[in-house]
């Protein structure tokens, strides 16, 4: 057998996302989830999402079918050179998980965490070998949004961080390597910036949320798949780039634009954003929905990878 | 003559952005701007950006060369359906320059201003028939980001702003409407709010401004390309959509995931962000960046279109 395995821990949205991304590089997955029905859900997930993958493009060894399920953490772990736990976001189990892996684990194996909030130091506490236990955060569908976060604790060294990086990239993944811990790491606590403002201006009767969406979706966002905030700030500014941007613009950092504290999630304000978002999807089923983003995803994709910063030169 | 025509007053790199779309679209442009060269600069312009609109699709009867500056306001708004206001962000020189154009507009002809923060009650104050002096915002570049905010003052009545809609829309925008003026309107607020959370994450040394461009651009920024805030986590709460989301992550609006305030601009923090952009960019040059990323848009948003959420049919 030439495959490399590779453990995933929790088969929720996040861990069946994984398997697929680890199946579609030509990896064997050991999987575990002690929930009623997880292996079928985890079956109709991959099917579900295996045409998307395979537009990306295939490992050559690549097959839906090499996932299997084991009954224990014990017998899952063992022989992969990547463990990926995705337990529900709870302090406490995800410690428990995580010293139960590091304990059956082969003793240098990378052990990522998908947790979107907890530092790696806290999930460290108490594991063998902690070092290698990372955060490795990844965004949802994981089989095709190429970040994850890479986040060490205060047992790991950077060799640590390298080769997992080297492990996440050879899945086709674009890693993001955070100097310090930090609960939320980085994407999520732009987002979540983001998203508080978003909540203030529905609150507060200035738009509506498909509005809000439009000022994302037929703008900003049309910016940010092809480059980021920073350097978008870089191009505005002219031939000075960012220093003149700043200097013209830092003064409206002091100035109100934007509502610093989330607002109380009221009864009606939940009421109203849920009821945006259900008008706003019309008669569109999620599923509908999920495979429209699917399929718009594989094609941007392709399409944005010749056009990313490090690109230096554009395909013709 | 056929063409439909437009008057710009102030031709910066947003006054350009417009003459480009409305010449793409079709329309016959005047402009005025008292800066020396600024014929020319237009002219350069135009040039630099017809490529960009030509393989988006001119209109029939499109021409680069369809554009006459007027050494006065009065002889540049006369005969215009639309009249652009594109002059530098000061309140005193925006409402002195939008009084004089209104007193020799056509009294209905809309006047949209490009503000990007100052609320059109304001602009208005002192202005002949002030109610059709509203804010229409757009984005870099103007001549292919397709959204347009548009905000009505007090002395705005709704037939206004639906006959702006109809105005923007003919050339080819997105409009999004604001319901309630606010300083720096939305699409704004939602970018400064992820701004100023990404100046603190470099200030803090968590993460470099290239680090955290990925965090946007491999992540989050794919999805908003096609999907705002809002319906990318109505998909992620599963079935049960955004109510299911809010009741799970709604308290989670209560963690400290975003500092709250914009970080003093220090000189230090200053450089940071200017070196980190410069690094990033290596040694493409700001003209460089721009070609890729106009490029870029051309082909994506020939790609998003059908995929953005009021798009029920997807194309074969």
């Amino acid at each position: 057998m030439n495959k490399k395995t590779a453990a995933v821990i929790g088969t929720g949205v996040i861990g069946n996302g994984w398997i697929v991304r680890l199946l579609a590089h030509g990896y064997e997955v050991k999987a575990f989830d002690p929930a009623e029905g997880a292996e079928a859900k985890t079956k109709e997930a991959i099917s579900k999402a295996w045409p998307s993958v395979q537009e990306m493009g295939l490992a050559d060894n690549a097959s839906p079918a090499a996932v299997t399920f084991y009954p224990t953490i014990e017998e899952t772990v063992s022989g992969s050179v990547l463990i990926q736990e995705n337990v529900p976001e709870r302090t406490e189990l995800k410690q428990k998980v995580l010293k139960d892996i590091s304990r059956y684990a082969d003793p240098d194996t990378i052990i990522g965490s998908s947790t979107s909030g907890i530092k790696p130091s806290v999930l460290q506490k108490g594991a063998v070998n902690p070092g290698r236990i990372i955060v490795a955060h990844p965004f949802n569908p994981v089989y095709l949004l190429p970040l994850v976060e890479l986040v060490g604790g205060e047992h790991t060294d950077s060799p640590v961080i390298h080769r997992a990086r080297t492990l996440y990239e050879d899945i086709g993944m674009k890693s993001m390597i955070i100097e310090k811990e930090i609960e939320g790491h980085v994407a999520d606590r732009l987002m979540e910036a983001l998203w508080r403002e978003a909540l203030h201006i529905v609150n507060d009767g200035i738009a509506t949320t498909e509005e809000v969406d439009k000022a994302i979706t037929y703008g900003a966002g049309l910016r940010w798949a092809q480059m980021g905030p920073f350097l978008t700030f870089h191009l505005a500014g002219g031939d000075q780039g960012m220093r003149h941007m700043l200097e013209q613009f830092g003064p409206a950092l002091k100035l109100p634009w934007t509502k610093l504290e989330a607002p109380e999630l009221t009864d009606e304000l939940k009421e109203k954003v849920i009821a945006g978002c259900e008008q706003h999807a019309g008669d569109e089923s999620i599923a509908e929905l999920e495979r429209k983003r699917n399929e718009f995803l594989v094609k941007l994709l392709d399409l944005v990878e010749d056009y990313w910063p490090e690109k230096k030169e554009v395909r013709a």
